[in-house]
């Protein structure tokens, strides 16, 4: 990547000391006056730094099993999130599923009914994909008259791993589906036995039944040891915990189907299966809570996906909306994986506000939260991805744009 | 990645258990009949399921903060490896780093000499880059007669990550460095201050100063706060918790690149600063230790990785390497990571002896044990890139091949 718009001149001034090329300086500001000491010793599971505190946020829920937590990314790096630190979304808590107990059954309209143990799922051939999970509702919070206040509560509910499991396909084409049957039913093992309709042309086309995530199980947080992934879809569609697929000829009209993650509209009509996530991106560093200690060099930087493929395009405006610049995109840029965006910035002590806006390889464009709500009205608490802006106040402070 | 060698009507025929479609079976094999209990509330920060065991496997040495932890390779999935489970090798344990107390000096024959705290670095333009670290000792013990019983002792000493951080030589260009220069010394912040010589060359290609490893801060092994990044070099030029950049006209002829990390020939002298880590792969499942339940269908994978760019080509054998078949790689490839190959495989109930053997995008071929020790001798510890065999016994237990 060619940082094209500031000089190298220009890159360092941002109070790095100068020094002197003597001994002494260099003893003194590498603490070498004082003897090592022997650090901790070699071990069979690493930590992260006492130092790094960085946790999701959880939303308040009347019981601790069921609810939100948020993943920091105003402390993210790169493209991919800690197992750790994944989104949550749960309905009546996290499972502990013994492995080698846990089956998928695979029944309904079939011709040949299959219950697979974890093990069989792993001797058959796997694929691994880099993708985001994000929950339908993310951001649900921006739809309100003042947004959110920083980028972990109003954005955290998307991370990005890497996946390893089985095609869905190769399972169902070995089950023989009947004609007729047009749904997939996921079920997961959790205690309320969540369900979502799957349409089978989805389950046919690019699913995967994963049991790795980011080189190891998956997380128990994250369905182990079984989880749907649907990618580009959104996150309560990707059942955790799976144990049950069942072929359909419709589908289940379920909770989280109708109740819930469907958009009421202004007319009164709902969408519903509203699966596909669109087009998103959101500036991580600097946003709301965060300092900056001063005017000079900084760079601007955050997070672009989309449910329909790969990220094109992402631009930065710092002026509120007026212009906007390209940011500069990490490669490679996977479909419906996280790409990391870039601008150096200068800010030179005056009131700025920023945003990003990302385009996929479909031609779409992010809308501004206003054209969202131009369209789909103000009931819907899901599928919000609009644009989000940030105020960086003069002294350096950074707000949601209403403060 | 299609899967041509083996039909969909053999994918199944692993055990899985046929069943009726009837509700009372499922039920039962669901496990239905028990009501659901809610599980574990959210939480701040994740683990991994209790019933997965995977740690890294401690060489013993005289002191506990000198030595080598092995990743469980045997247990991977996927292109990445979690951090908790990155190889180590430490000289004098893991120092406990305040991120903002901690700096790094470049200084030498420059004309600006500089002092960097971790958020002066942060605030440059940054980059990720997923890539292998592989020990330069890594597969040392091969090189005796009888080799490795198992992959994570055998070849445990690599692992893979995105990394993110700064250009070294935008920085280097911003210090100015004199006329006549043409290395720069590294130096850790660690008890015994380890330190490389690396060539001036390669810190104006493509080295880095990281500060993230798979979307967080590094990780106190892997050189909290700040570590250096030599893409495709060997494990140990990559100086951990690194203060000092030293700009010298000649190679400080250290420790560990002379009696370590150099190879002893069959004539005497010693290959010294060899640092790029040639091509090399492992199969990872089915590998040493473990046991194949029964004849029947299984996924042949393992791991392939080059310091020479991309993985073009890996190749198997399970007849002791009479035949060679292409695996499928699974993309994208990136250069200097790991690329998981794989290829579905019926074990027959006969004895098999299995290996891999890579090729990277500079048309090198990953040697046989023997070519190598053909060109090397056996003085050597470092360095060894030689194809590995398991040995597949009729009852399915997994051996190297001199048992």
């Amino acid at each position: 990547m060619k940082n094209s718009r500031t000089s190298r001149r220009q890159v360092l001034r941002i109070g790095a000391a100068a020094m002197g090329g003597g001994l002494l300086a260099r003893q003194k500001i590498l603490g070498l006056e004082s003897p090592g000491q022997l650090g901790t010793p070699l071990g069979p599971y690493g930590e992260r730094s006492p130092y790094e505190k960085a946790v999701r946020w959880t939303r308040q829920s009347k019981t601790p099993e069921t609810g939100s937590s948020f993943t920091p990314l105003q402390d993210s790096v790169g493209t991919l999130t800690p197992s750790s630190l994944h989104y949550e979304r749960h309905h009546s808590g996290i499972p502990t599923i013994d492995p080698t107990r846990h089956r998928l059954v695979i029944h309904g309209m079939v011709d040949r009914p299959l219950s697979l143990s974890v093990a069989d799922i792993k001797r058959l051939p796997s694929v691994s994909r880099t993708m985001v999970l994000e929950c339908g509702g993310n951001s649900g919070s921006e739809w309100a008259a003042t947004t959110g206040p920083d980028v972990q509560r109003s954005f955290g509910l998307v991370s990005c791993s890497e996946w390893t499991g089985v095609s869905l396909s190769m399972l169902l084409k070995e089950v023989g589906v009947r004609a007729g049957a047009s749904w997939v039913i996921a079920e997961g093992a959790d205690a309320c036995r969540m369900e979502r309709s799957i349409p089978l042309a989805k389950a046919m086309d690019d699913a995967l039944i994963a049991y790795g995530q980011n080189g190891e199980a998956l997380r128990p947080a994250q369905g182990y040891p079984l989880r749907l992934l649907l990618p580009g879809w959104e996150g309560n569609s990707n059942v955790k915990w799976l144990h049950s697929l069942k072929l359909t000829d419709q589908a289940y009209m379920a909770r989280d189907e109708t109740s819930k993650y469907s958009d009421l509209m202004p007319d009164g009509k709902a969408r519903i299966f509203t699966y596909r996530m669109e087009a998103k991106s959101v500036i991580t560093f600097p946003s709301g809570g965060q300092t900056l200690p001063g005017p000079g060099l900084y760079e601007l930087t955050g997070l672009a996906w989309s449910g329909s493929g790969k990220i094109d395009r992402v631009e930065i405006t710092t002026d509120g909306g007026k212009s906007w610049m390209n940011a500069l995109l990490q490669e490679p840029r996977l479909p419906n994986a996280f790409t990391r965006f870039r601008l150096p910035w200068r800010f030179d002590g005056r009131e700025a506000v920023i945003a990003s806006r990302a385009t996929d390889e479909t031609g779409y464009v992010q809308p501004s939260r206003e054209e969202l709500i131009a369209v789909r009205g103000t009931n819907s608490a899901y599928h919000f991805n609009g644009t989000k802006f940030w105020k960086v106040h003069a002294d350096g402070t950074v707000t949601n744009v209403e403060v």
